[in-house]
């Protein structure tokens, strides 16, 4: 089994899960690649190193520059904050290093489209996290489209709603800042919306939106890692400067019509990443709270028996379920991280680019930066102008 | 159209959910014979007639004797308290009258073949209320199950659940006594799981069963009629004398597995009325809160999208949708006694038996009382000693 | 009790629905106003005089203008395809008749104001059928809402799918045609989102849509009723004039977002008509195909048993409840007109205009007229500028 | 961080299960001891040799005594065939070692007993493979239970149902004989449903069951791992020693009523493990095909929003959920070793007895039998008698 040495840039929530993913592929995916999990980069050497122990890296590293230079690293991957992908990456090709980013690319296209012609230059592979498209359902969705057995796409609308700063109250973390994030509820869940459209239907041709930031001023947090922080409801506040909410419709390249909306602010919806496709011959529905499941419907089952059927993919006739457990019994969020962690395996092996890689990343940021056009200039904006 | 002139004895629960059946027959189903809602009997004069009045009968009566010897009565409709069931219906079918009865025929296995046989003795037609049996759901389970669809049948499990007593001050009602009621749960929601039985999946060979009064005394009711009851928490107390909960397994003729579930102290749950039959071919589960619905699993779908499909029985395809409304728009509890009020009606327009009748009746209450026998003796009870 | 003598033109699927309504409010509603289904009334002599049989009019008429001017008519009852709600409500208002329409009010929003205006200004009762604000799960949601159970509204998101004309042999019946329907899924499934949304939410301060056909000519029908309509796929062709979606996003008064969409091309959606609100403190989310429940999250739970509770909408404490059965036993379609004809009843006894009345028409019509001509001219559209 | 030195016998479905909960443990609870997966067993040579490869043990090895001999193992894990249980735990007991054995404990009561007995005589720790008592959503429902939040306990329904069998050409592996497996379907998922009903409810006095094998001969297996094996139609058949389905019914000690049924004939139940609890202040559901959610009733919630709320258990608030993901972020079915290797741990830090233990195991077993014995004899059996 070839190896594939890794440095990693972030050891937070995504750290963790790629960290998992990395060890875990050669035990379920025995044909892979084997993940050397050499070095854990992040800026607290004391906090890192104990990271690295946890999660089972070799050494630990507090200056990316350093890291990406080493020459016993060949991949490069990056779940820092939004605002330090590009920077990584950038100096990553130029050292020759394929290239795992998480998502967003970038805080712009500009620069995304940067990191993308970067990586083509250096010739590196080059991946963006987009975790979703590894779920079983949603890889059976792809198919069910692919084939054509759910006819010719007339409708696809999603949603990816969370409630977790519904409370004024919650501090004012970095991923409401939007020098560091980019943007809120928008670049967070949308992108994953916008992924997934393009991954199951297609290219988007144009766009409009609506944003808003219901909670205008937060708390100013005291300390803060990941998804969580300590605050103090007496603390003084500082501006929310991303979106809490943002919607927006779309008009497919297809002809296909779209509808999306990314929130924090729905209460009792703690992760709910859900999207549906109706076709001319059929129609299927994902939730994420329910991963493991696919609800298909097809026109041509008899007549007396049509309706929604849930599908639990973990059969063996599902992508990935023959890895894991007999049927009927689930996996969960992290599996999908393992899944991209196999495809980032077997592109290299192949010699071919991952899916998604950073063109994925460029195309999903022109769309998130057209929605942003829309809704700062109040009309619909093509793609295309981007 | 013909006439069926109808003489109907009680006005509560069941009696109002009859009156809209007759009422409602001839705008859904111009087809069928047109009930005449005659004479409507209750033994509280004021009260009757103020029911006749809002339910639309043309007269009321308070001695059920009077109305039984009426010549201008073709049908006599039973649904006073099941105490009173086998003295009306042998008097009806004396008097050459067709019968509605509801269920359970009667309070014992003895008494039910009794009013069977007067009633063929007299040529009427009977017919006993399992209204379940009409939903447009469970008809199209039957249809599965006869049409082989499902293969061959090995389990069969059910059960009906109700919370209505659960708090220990509801007072004792005539549902809770059993020179009245004949039995609780066992003979109220039981029944119902029994014919439902009968009718989808056939004869059931032996049962063995265990019941509880979880609440053994409660306070005497002030006033009672149907379900409802006005009580005083500090009123004497009297004896719960039927089951809170009856359970019981049973081995069907065919060698299908059954299993049983009967209690009304299932916090949480209005009136779960459900069942699940596993064939060798497929699968169907109904829920009675979600009536409108079958969910149908068939092991001849395509590997990769099997699954329960939820089946909305709206559509032209399924039996009596095409006299509603469009697809996706449903019916209620009360259509199911439109519906089998329909089948008499078609039934004396043929010239046969209506189902259910008297018959399955019986066979129901064999079963009901094989289930008491095997409680009391705590062993395996063959229906066929009963 | 007092009566109110109804003319009633048209007779097909809402002609039923109301016939019905009418027959049954009497029976459940005892303390009501009892309808006098007086004249039915409708193009085709023979066809109306068959319905008013079988649905129990006393009379029928073919000439809506003769109904219109008798004097022992209360209430004019429009259920006519809408290009004729509007010449039939001006002159049954002249002539002073208290007026319920079907929705959508009219074609335009000129129209309705027109109506609206009239039936003000000769002082009659006026109502229109949003009939969904009458399913007991709704005003579960309205009475949610207005008592601040929600707390502050952040999002209103509605969905209203159908399938019936996926199949592009489906004939061009009136429903798709322009100039008699006003317009397609807009009009007819939209008009009711809307409705609910100023129900449950207030007022719309602008909006932004897109619409599409995605079959553009169908066979000409040979024959067409109410939905239903027999088609040759050798026909000829017409043009299809009306949307087969519209989408739009919209801003409401009090700030909160909303998300809108329409359609007849959702395979597998027989009428599903959704929406879900999320508050400040909590949210609540609703199915027209499970039309009984309700499900509702509340934040003040606590933590440990926080999530979607599923309120099935038959208690005593809902609404209408306790005039149909006990707890458990659902309701379906038709009772939503029940439930609307006894606000008709109640606002004519209490000397009120019913809730919806023409001014809800007029207002839903705003925002339908203000969809259309965002998409026509792309852009945001505010609804006073209507 | 104490090191754990573990030596496991057997490396299918369940050696892989808790290959991966050894490894998994030390990255998600870093406070837990290290297990040390120091030799993998099994009997062939170079299956074991590859299989240890894969998941990460140091050593592999052919004879189980000998590795029970060895003094560098403080664990032995016994997950081979069940008819291997008992002699393995006698001498890894004798040899001082602690130990992990899988369910069913033994293939008899008096086996079983035996094992308790040895593994109390040496003094070691002892703990059977309950795992899904360590699902976060069943210790939500155990910790409402303890609390008293539901009440008095009046039903506990459960069901184990698969389908891996249902098609009579699937061969007749290992678990569909007697002498290897014990029994079919009771001892595979009813033993779970036991144990759950211990864990949740407590002690069962007595019990009548009943058992079916529908499929009498099936086609000998080529070979056969775990739960999969490559058959020939045409092969020659063997005889099934083993229950397809036993259901049985149950009084518990604080005179709850039971219900259980295990079925491997129940077609589209790919691996249905549900259970329901009824109390006299609310209820709880659980299906394992959607383990991390757990439908909650209370009847303290205030009159017009009572229902079953579907909690995710991936709240802070929930056992466990901090050491993986986000709120609304699943796990999976291996997730449940985890844990279960947690409280190994955990009690071998504490120098108490993990829970479930042998005892536990030998309770289970006990209730098994008596099921057995109820099956054969036609009678109820309690369990004061096994």
């Amino acid at each position: 089994m070839k190896q594939l040495r890794i440095g990693m840039i972030g050891y937070k929530f995504m750290g963790k899960a790629h960290s998992n993913a990395y060890r875990s592929l050669p035990m379920f995916f025995p044909k892979s690649l084997k993940p050397e999990m050499s070095v854990l980069c992040g800026r607290n050497g004391e906090a890192v190193r104990e990271a690295a122990r946890v999660m089972g890296w070799a050494e630990s590293e507090t200056d990316w520059r350093r890291l990406v230079e080493r020459e016993d690293i060949d991949l490069i991957d990056i779940n820092a904050p939004s605002n330090a992908h590009k920077e990584i990456a950038l100096a990553a090709a130029k050292a020759g290093k394929h290239i795992f980013c998480e998502k967003p690319l970038a805080l712009t296209l500009e620069d995304s489209r940067e990191m993308l012609q970067a990586a083509e230059t250096a010739g590196v592979a080059h991946m963006v996290g987009f975790n979703y498209r590894f779920s079983p359902a949603v890889r059976l969705a792809k198919k069910l489209v692919d084939s054509g057995r759910l006819g010719q796409i007339y409708h696809f609308r999603a949603w990816f709603l969370q409630d977790w700063i519904l409370d004024p109250e919650f501090p004012l973390v970095w991923r409401l800042q939007k020098e560091i994030a980019g943007s809120g509820s928008h670049g967070d869940l949308g992108a994953h919306l916008i992924d997934l459209a393009h991954y199951l239907v297609g290219g988007i041709k144009e766009v409009i939106g609506m944003s808003e930031t219901f909670i205008k001023e937060r708390p100013l947090a005291a300390e803060m890692t990941g998804l969580s922080a300590t605050g103090d409801k007496n603390a003084p506040k500082g501006q929310v400067t991303v979106d809490d909410a943002t919607l927006f419709l779309a008009r497919f390249d297809n002809g296909a019509l779209g509808s999306f909306e990314a929130t924090r602010f729905a209460a009792g919806h703690r992760s709910t990443n859900s999207f549906e496709i109706n076709g001319s011959l059929g129609s299927v529905k994902f939730d994420f709270e329910r991963m493991n499941e696919l609800e298909v419907y097809l026109t041509r089952d008899d007549e007396d028996v049509q309706g929604f059927r849930r599908v639990l993919a973990t059969d063996p006739a599902h992508d990935y379920a023959e890895a894991w457990w007999p049927p009927g019994h689930t996996i969960g969020f992290e599996h999908t991280f393992i899944h991209e962690m196999l495809e980032l395996s077997q592109a290299l092996e192949e010699g071919r680019q991952p899916q998604p890689n950073f063109r994925d990343g460029v195309n999903c940021q022109a769309v998130l930066e057209a929605v942003e056009r829309s809704v700062a200039e109040r009309r619909w904006v093509t793609i295309s102008e981007m």
